[in-house]
């Protein structure tokens, strides 16, 4: 039997989701869009769905590998692969293990500096207030997720740094940090939904500290594709395309 | 024995800082002028030194009365005051009883609504980082404060709330938020510091909720000294000059 992929339920930047004939399944189709500081540059860039897609199926079957439960059913072709349909909790998770990006900014401390242990943050999912960063006492008020789920939260995201940022270095690639987005099933379970990409991880080469990840868009760095191309490749995918 | 103003320590946007002759001792002299959104809008203001030197006088005496320990020593003149010498600790603690300011604008939640318990929120004082908000995982990767350290500055801004709340409520004045600012003495003990004034907090009527605070000058809401004065008197405190 194979799922069946029907209406479009929702376009974001980097995906479409669509409902299928099973309730509980969601078809995840990855656009070849780039867009970044909140949508205002935005560019098509050929081949970026089919890697994004590529690289999150390798990462969510790694996950899954080492039991952390995550939304990932299937890859069905080059840019689409199914998931489980959870209700998103509005907010972005990020683990650091090292300095870079807005937290340089915030705090003042320059790109590159490690921390002496993993750091996570909370951003509100909120376009138009510019997905804020928020501490867990303005959760509690926003009645987004409980103090207990905020714990599961900041565990669970901690755990998937350790199995990425192990996976990437046998890569000779470092896991500087990454947004992760979680759901709640149909069941009441808290699991990792979303992707785990290069558009939502900061990734750099071990000796060179050369990047492979959006910053290559946002800073106008170089060729995306090529980048993201470099990671699938360490990772063992293919890359050349089969469907 | 009479403690003698010596060299100017340091000039801020509200007030300037002197040695005195007793090395524990600072004079603190309140400036006339007005500032705001980091000093982008400036205006000197006749008579707002001594306004807030008046209402930081009373309001320190208060929380001393209630056993909350803080720099102040006395007034000396209309615009003076003798203060305990601290390395201030470089977070401003705000605390919310009522969104606004910033945290209407971070969370989307209209200017207004009463929190259902007192939020404490910490900002990084660091003015070239426009004084940027910062979870207790920052402070602790800054090193400004240990996490015991942490747990100290919450209670004892907690403290601070309960006893100005109840004494405005007493002059009809509802205590919207305010930011306060924390020492460490030559004895290692953290004390209370810097000023509590309508500069650094949001004060309401109760039942008009008319603006009598710095956001009257932010906003261009009126006369900044008569919605002072209006607080000195409301306060019990002298509204005609004497010295
Ligand atoms: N398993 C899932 N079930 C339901 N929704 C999901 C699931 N996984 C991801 N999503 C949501 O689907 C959307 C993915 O689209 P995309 O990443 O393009 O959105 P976006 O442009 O980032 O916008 P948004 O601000 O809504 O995240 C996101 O809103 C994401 O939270
Ligand atoms: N008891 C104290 N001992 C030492 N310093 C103090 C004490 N009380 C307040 N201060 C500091 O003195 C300065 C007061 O000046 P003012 O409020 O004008 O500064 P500011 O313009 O707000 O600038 P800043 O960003 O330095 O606070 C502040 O830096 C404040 O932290
Ligand atoms: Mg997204
Ligand atoms: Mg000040």
């Amino acid at each position: 039997m194979s799922t069946e992929k029907l209406e479009l339920l929702y376009e974001g930047k980097a995906k479409r989701i669509y409902k299928t004939d099973e309730p509980d399944i969601l078809l995840v189709s990855y656009k070849d869009s780039a867009t970044a500081f909140n949508g205002v540059k935005k560019e098509e860039i050929t081949g970026k769905g089919r890697l994004n897609n590529e690289i999150t199926t390798i990462l969510f079957e790694k996950l899954t590998a080492n039991n952390i439960d995550n939304h990932f059913v299937k890859r069905l072709s080059e840019t689409e692969q199914l998931v489980k349909k959870v209700t998103i909790i509005p907010l972005e998770v990020v683990v650091r293990n090292v300095v870079a990006g807005s937290l340089s900014k915030r705090i003042g401390i320059e790109e590159g500096v490690i921390l002496k242990q993993p750091l996570v943050e909370f951003y509100y999912k909120d376009d138009e207030l510019g997905d804020p960063l928020i501490t867990e006492d303005h959760i509690e008020l926003l009645e987004v997720a409980t103090k207990e789920q905020v714990e599961t939260l900041k565990t669970l995201a901690k755990k998937v740094n350790e199995v990425l940022k192990a996976h990437f270095l046998t890569c000779n690639i470092q896991l500087i940090d990454f947004k992760l987005e979680f759901g709640v099933t149909s069941e009441g379970k808290i699991i990792l939904a979303d992707e785990v990409s290069p558009d939502t991880c900061r990734l750099w080469d071990t000796t060179t500290n050369e990047k492979f990840d959006k910053d290559v868009f946002r800073r106008n760095m170089g060729s995306l594709t090529e980048a993201y191309e470099e990671i699938l490749t360490r990772l063992g995918g293919q890359s050349t395309c089969t469907k």
